[in-house]
């Protein structure tokens, strides 16, 4: 069981963040839950360290950030165990997550369950500091955004978890935000890949690593509610989402994300393994590309462009990795960083022709200029303007007839990190 | 250096902390600096405990309040690496302080100091969260009240250094506490065993574990203000207090405190071994008791009484302790937690028969009742209803003739702990 911030932030959602736990153990589970820092309190710690240092250290960061789920754990082990139920939190060190020596976005190496399966042995309901882990230099690190859904997915496939529920504050996958679309629909199952695709392209609800994490090690995710105990969207193998979903809509959903940047850089000379060089710079800087798109010249004297997408939030970092090689090869770096992206995700549409056309007829039809297209097998996404991105995902919504009955509204944002 | 909770309270302070810190290493020290949490952090961390569980499980408790002490040296870290130095925060556990598994209460055991070692090696600074370990069970422990001192002069005494700096609140020991006695003066020199009795007799400015610690190692401490340059108090051996302090007068300060509770089991059986008894099962609940008075009845019929102090915070712990032994013997247990105590204390008055006398005769001219009495060979002190405490410390000092010319105002109250 996972728990976000949101789901801890004061005593009361704390308490019934418990309540929930050993209503879990009553039912005869044995139970492992992941906690998050406490609502904002994150954010708080990150606004002290910039108060005491405008670039903070990596590693400090770590050992600061990695103190807001402990106080969850060691919180809510006390309302477990008030409750009659013996509990005991584990940092995550403690809980044997150890990770690689990259500060503020470790990677998992390895989970050395051990002292969580004695703890389960002995009948405790075992909290795990969520987000963090030991590196292998045995310093403090902490996963990175969405860090917590990784932990929960990491342990559920070390202890071998029947389900890792991820209770988060909306009550599971909807067919697009409520917000834009106020009758999406919530699905009951969706698929590793299609879950994949639509946390990739901006479904905020669950955590892309987390998703891979747990399609690589077959963990079915539960994500539901932490406000009320309706069933949620289940995440499983195509299998399991074909027998339990007959119909098998050609679409499942419509994600969108805003704070998309563009990054086009002109004037590349026409010859092999530059993509790749700037590519590897970015990579060396962490700057996650998108979308990339190359275009050769086709008229004798026009420029070969190559364009791609990035966070708003990397374009400094892209800019920096890129001067070098702009000034080496009289490259010319321009950026749009007032880009969104609307995406189309579902199994279905492997399986049928023209989801492509409809898409970007429906888009015209809305007069939405698409900036750049990216396709797989499940999925098409346009990049557009980001002004232009409600409308999009309105109208893609509606022309792929994807409304439900069961609507709802989240009573937060979608998409709680960490 | 040690660095307690109002000297890293705000960033401003923090980065103060940090400018000494950098300031030490510049003039060529390697430098070990032990901080504790910020300001009223640990306060609000207890809060937090309280809003979701009556009784917090000390296991959990030790898992949250050290939490504090990781972020102030995350922070000071920061700060420093920002002045060009290096520096690297640990926690603990990190640190190689080993605990018993008493939590909220631990004892350290052994003190690992290779990391820090090697650290130092490299040339870092290196900041040690104050007040925790790890116990032998591998569980976060914290040392309890004043134990961000324990942890500086253990790690002193592991790693040899030249002196334990404790940056605190005020400017150093006093003959008295300066907002009863303004004109109390600053001692340049006291000896382990003044201070030792100082510490346990209510002079908060150092904590008692700390310095039975640094004088079973002979760890120098220079206890001064973390607000200026100037010298504080040191802490040294006799022989280096006498070389320092020709005169040596007959009575080094006056301590006194108030939240002490008296305890009187009335009609005790007159059989052996009940002291013993008690003092087992307050023991067995860490209640501390300080001063200890039994009276046998000397004329027939009048029952044996059995007195004792403790701390206010205690008398519950204490009464719950003592009602098995006291229904089964049908004692009667009254509690007063109304008292006070007043010590003067001076290496001198070894030598100085009539110190006592003077001591009553001036608390009676002042008509201070004297509940009880304790004495070492360097300290007298007095159990006084609470409400004279007050009265008695300005009498004995002036009576000592104790005070001096460079009198100061400390801008907080005495004895920051954590």
């Amino acid at each position: 069981m996972k728990f976000g911030g949101t789901s801890v932030a004061d005593a009361a959602r704390l308490k019934r963040a418990a309540g929930r736990i050993v209503a879990k153990r009553e039912q005869g589970f044995r139970v492992v839950a992941v906690l998050s820092a406490r609502g904002k309190e994150t954010d708080r710690l990150i606004a002290d360290a910039l108060e005491v240092s405008p670039v903070p250290d990596p590693r400090e960061m770590d050992m600061l950030l990695s103190t807001g789920e402990r106080v969850s754990c060691a919180l809510c082990a006390m309302a477990i165990n008030d409750l009659g139920h013996r509990a005991i939190s584990l940092t995550g060190s403690q809980a044997g997550i150890v990770t690689d020596t990259s500060h503020t976005k470790a990677r998992i190496l390895e989970v050395r369950a051990d002292r969580i399966r004695s703890a389960l042995d002995e009948d405790s309901i075992v909290l795990v500091a969520g987000f963090q882990g030991v590196s292998t230099a045995k310093d403090v690190t902490t996963l990175g955004r969405g860090g917590s859904d990784t932990t929960a997915v990491a342990l559920a496939a070390a202890i071998g978890a029947d389900e890792c529920e991820i209770y988060t504050d909306v009550p599971g996958v909807f067919s697009a935000d409520p917000r834009i679309v106020p009758d999406a629909r919530k699905l009951d199952v969706v698929s590793f890949d299609e879950m994949l695709e639509m946390a990739a392209s901006g479904a905020g609800v669950l955590q892309l690593r987390s998703v891979e994490y747990a399609r690589t090690h077959g963990v079915r995710i539960h994500c539901r509610s932490s406000f009320d105990d309706s069933e949620g969207t289940r995440v499983a193998s195509e299998d399991a989402r074909r027998d339990q979903d007959m119909e098998n809509p050609l679409i499942t959903a419509v994600t969108h994300s805003r704070g998309e940047a563009r990054v086009t850089l002109i004037g590349l000379p026409d010859s092999p393994g530059i993509a790749g060089r700037v590519t590897t710079a970015l990579a060396a800087s962490n700057v996650n590309i998108d979308m990339i798109i190359q275009n050769e010249p086709r008229s004798a004297g026009a420029l070969a462009e190559l364009s791609f997408t990035v966070p708003q939030d990397d374009v400094a970092a892209a800019q920096a990795a890129l001067a070098p090689i702009a000034s080496e090869l009289g490259i010319e770096v321009d950026t749009d960083d007032a880009m969104g992206k609307v995406s189309i995700v579902g199994a279905g549409m492997k399986s049928h022709p023209g989801v492509a056309a409809k898409v970007f007829t429906v888009l015209g039809e809305h007069e939405i200029n698409i900036e750049m297209i990216s396709t797989s097998p499940i999925r098409i996404s346009c990049v557009v303007p980001g002004d232009k991105v409600a409308d999009a995902v309105k109208a893609l919504h509606s022309a792929f007839e994807l409304q439900g009955a069961d609507t709802i509204r989240p009573e937060q944002p979608f998409g709680e990190f960490s």
